[in-house]
């Protein structure tokens, strides 16, 4: 286990899906921060199942408390707990899928690692696990936003062979993204994701999908060349989210595909006297530093493994098995995913705010 | 900077493209493993520049001497430096631009952030860089091999717009891949990727490409979830590697576009009574552990950010102008990246190693 | 803050003394570990304040709930969440001191450092943050004592300028340890320190005191030089205690005054085939690393700061004023300080047990 | 093997005794610190042996390369790369000892943890070592000067029985130090120090000692709680010196024994409007933060364990043997360690400064 994730804002997770509590310690957030409760709730409301018919409708108030850290309502420096109760447990939905691994699920990879593992539910590998990282990276955006102005939107820009038009460039809001219950700001788009979630959900089946992120408002200079530069991080926050299968920034993956000629970022005086580049192929980063244009990239996740459709299988000794999941589960996870992935980004990049503070011993 | 890598399997690497040295310390080797310069000389060699037509011909020996931690053949288990000495240094060739941020360089960013950088080549956001990676990476590859008949093979899957079939199935050799110039194991295709490369260069213009990368032989339950997931921390190993924009592990994007049903991987008696899966979307890694199959990932690289052609560009205060890169630049940079994703790929699984074995209190 | 120790036994604790509860992460403990809260609370009950006439009389029930990482007695190697909920919380009884910082207390550090810290009690500073640790070092105790047979036990062995004879020879148990209030095994020089202890609270003052740890089946090799030899480990894991002022392992300070010839411990064959020495002035350590012989080293603990006698210092604005100190205090911490020694030497020898099974490639 | 230190200073050091070379990669200094060989070459000088009666003649100059780092006089905020070749190889001076683990050496524990060792010397466990930490260190020492105008003196204050007086409070230079070849700026007692060590030598005997440090123009604020408290991490860094057995701060041991009314500091207004303490038993450091006032420690030393006089032992299978040192070693190595302790005192501070920058939000 490695849960805790941060050189100096650094946070360390804990908590099973079906256990008392999940939660998490924020260690190394600055003293003097105004927060509250509310200010950790919004993200993890948003991440919460049961908001829609989209996903799985287990009941889960998920309040977070503040343990310690705060007093009167500003951070103390020293670390916060987190906590947020479970409160829905069932473990009789699952528990028929102990003697079979369920395929594309860590109960395989959990038994033969730890010969153990949580009867019921994904133990760390459930979603549920997620609660203590939007917590703790809630905080690291008011910090930013307070900061730097930084402003951190994600949304859902395919699910299934569905493809929204490219946005990256337009400024949206979170209100924007939360318009519809897919999280694609493009309504007429998000109607065809909804429909296909819905018709995937009626033959019990699963889709996948991919976010975009787009961070503004990022100081120039974060990231630590050589093994830590912002991409590396940013890729390693990502793909530690359930259920991801890759991740690129800026021109990604098309990237590849181009020559050097067109896909160069130009500098240019930019507004305010800002030297900038004319396009942004790199995705906000350059040698593996931030260069104040606004990161974009996108992560994608497979279809949730979880599926009603009766599968061919086999059982630990290796005993041919149909398995039928039991219980109600999301047919489509990126909309919840969306406070997952801007909450991992905001605590990547706090991280690298504390750490670079002294780079130049000239200033 | 943060030039260090893993957490028992430590590797810290030093030295500018136009410095006196390159090098790494790797600190936790396990004592009595066999090893001479030579072991690690192999994947050196492969990642020199100047090895044909494809790449930068500067001359470039690359010898490495092992400083300390072997004697009589024989790791000692304290760490092991490693060193190359810089032999061409021709600095005169990069002069010119220091007054003109380079697009898509490091040249910008690292003068944000330290109000400083290396006058001639990219300092540390060069390639030249990799060499002790490379080096670090050979003793963990030897390792892993003795240890557990670990195979690690990459090669060059597509250049620009020319893919190669998808080979992640077949058994590939290092010299099935180094059987042309491009790294490409089919020939046919190879051979149009030269030609695109070729005329690439005649245009002074540069082209990206895809790697991937499989590794066999991999023990189960490999990865530490949840921050530190073996695909997250690939992720961030590759993604460290310069001019890299994307990651994908499995099915990666395009399994962000399947449905559950189609993308499980369900399980089965394999032969040696072992259990395995049918099919690998997952890539080799349930739950963010490794379950024993062949780890399937691949990585993008831009096109080089140095070109020949003029740039319409802008210097550091604004003033528009057009750079020219002098000096003999590689079109692609694929080719000499295999070895770099193989050792890298090598020091993020034996350090995986060599965190799990207590895991389970049980054994 | 860095509220994180550990390499892979990694313990990350949080709370104030006066907010909702404190506790601790435990990451990195092996699966299949039998673990009740019964485990832990014998030695979290020995920490706790009110046990006697000695300490301070808060009533704090100290009963520890694990939140999440064991399922059906059994750890399931992902996090433990450990929280103590805080009980007795009368801030009025501290209030008067916010103007003025206590002498020898961290108030004008944390104020400095911080810009802000807790009102009332000694924030992050205060006894009652070692609960988490001892949470976590507890269960490190019962996972050395099952692997190894690992038996660390503290004793009181000085307060103020009474001594007790040198013990560290005799095979003590816990239960000798704890047979009178003040924690020295030697019943009549125990008698002294309570009388001196009594006689200090008469005075409303408070006197110090040194604690001797022996840790007896630690294994042969580990500690990891060179920054993390195993002595520099538990120097920094004892001065982490609050009120520490010294370490010194084996000889310690007194060696510095002896000639090699008479300090050097010989090796000679001992019962069971084993090597070993015939003196240990080594404390059980020889280059960084354990050489199966008892681990014997030693605390300094200043007097604690706060006492009921009037003290002329100075307020936050240099004004000159007299302080006397409310509420009732420990004259003497040092009894308490046992379980604290005790689990922080376990946690600091589990991580070393963990970090170092693959040293020698040979086995 | 960890030879790592520090979290964003971070030095990774390498080299055995009599392998190639020795050195240090200085992983996040700060660009713009003017920096050239011979700013490090002043403590290495002071540490180097054979510079007296006093020390083990073997002849090294341990002239230091700059490998990476620096460009122009100047850092460049990346991977520092510094080496000192090994020149004074003479194996056979050691080799009788190889069947024969030498008593108190790091022989026995090496062989057990490794299964192999550096066949000559002390390998790892040697002083040698300890050259890439100096080096490293005199970094820290320089950009430390320069930003806050911190000097770290440290001098021998005792050497077997003889002690010289309490030179805490004074303001002493290394000039002082330097003064005589015991380092003890007390002449008179230096005289008798420096004919117990010459006996000492004529008995082919060794003897131990204490070094005092001091730090003044220590920012206040420096240390993070818990776990790596000011004085916490200091023990590390000084136990992680080679033959240490014993640190304390302030009052130390000696504190132990006192009452809280005499011990605690009283605040006072000081000079320059600044509150500071009238006394300092606290060794300029409150609840792990340095307060402002002088850090004051001291680190006992054994006697090294190589002696010229024969000594009772066994070989590594039991039979008893007796062992007599060939080659001329140190009876007394605190004068060098002088500069050791001094470096490392540096980069655990400058560690400090550079993690602590963000602690106050409302800055």
């Amino acid at each position: 286990m490695s849960s805790t994730f941060g050189t100096l804002y650094r946070v360390s997770t804990f908590g099973e899906s079906h256990g008392k509590a999940v939660g998490a310690i924020v260690d190394g957030c600055p003293a003097n921060l105004q927060l509250t409760e509310e200010d950790i709730q919004s993200q993890l409301t948003r991440r919460r199942p049961g908001q829609s018919d989209m996903t799985t409708p287990r009941d889960e108030a998920d309040r977070v408390t503040i343990l310690s850290g705060c007093e009167n309502g500003k951070t103390l420096g020293t670390p916060i707990g987190l906590m947020v109760n479970n409160r829905d447990q069932r473990p009789g939905d699952y528990q028929e899928m102990s003697q079979v691994p369920r395929p594309s699920h860590a109960d395989f990879t959990y038994q033969h690692k730890y010969g153990n593992r949580a009867a019921s539910g994904g133990g760390r590998s459930s979603a549920r696990e997620t609660i203590g990282r939007v917590a703790a990276g809630a905080i690291a955006e008011k910090w930013l936003r307070e900061q730097f102005g930084t402003e951190i939107v994600s949304w859902v820009s395919t699910v299934g062979d569905i493809d929204a038009p490219d946005l990256s460039e337009e400024i949206l809001s979170r209100e924007d993204v939360d318009g519809n219950l897919i999280r694609c700001p493009d309504q007429s788009v998000a109607n065809q994701m909804m429909d296909l979630v819905a018709t995937t959900r009626d033959r019990q089946d699963s889709v996948g999908g991919v976010l975009t992120c787009v961070a503004r408002g990022v100081p120039v200079g974060l990231g630590e060349p050589v093994f830590e530069r912002l991409e590396a991080k940013l890729a390693q926050a990502m793909l530690s989210i359930p259920a991801t299968k890759g991740f690129e920034i800026g021109s990604g993956f098309a990237g590849s595909r181009m020559f050097g000629s067109a896909h160069n970022d130009p500098f240019q005086m930019k507004k305010g006297g800002r030297l900038g580049t004319s396009t942004n192929h790199s995705g906000g980063v350059q040698g593996g530093i931030s260069n104040g244009e606004p990161l974009v990239f996108r992560i994608a996740f497979k279809p949730p493994a979880t599926i009603g459709q009766a599968q061919q299988t086999a059982s630990f000794d290796g005993e041919p098995t149909v398995l039928e999941a039991k219980g109600r589960h999301d047919p489509c996870v990126v909309p919840r995913a969306v406070p997952i992935v801007e909450t991992m980004t905001a605590m990547t990049l706090m991280d690298f705010v504390l750490c670079q503070s002294y780079r130049n011993a000239g200033r």
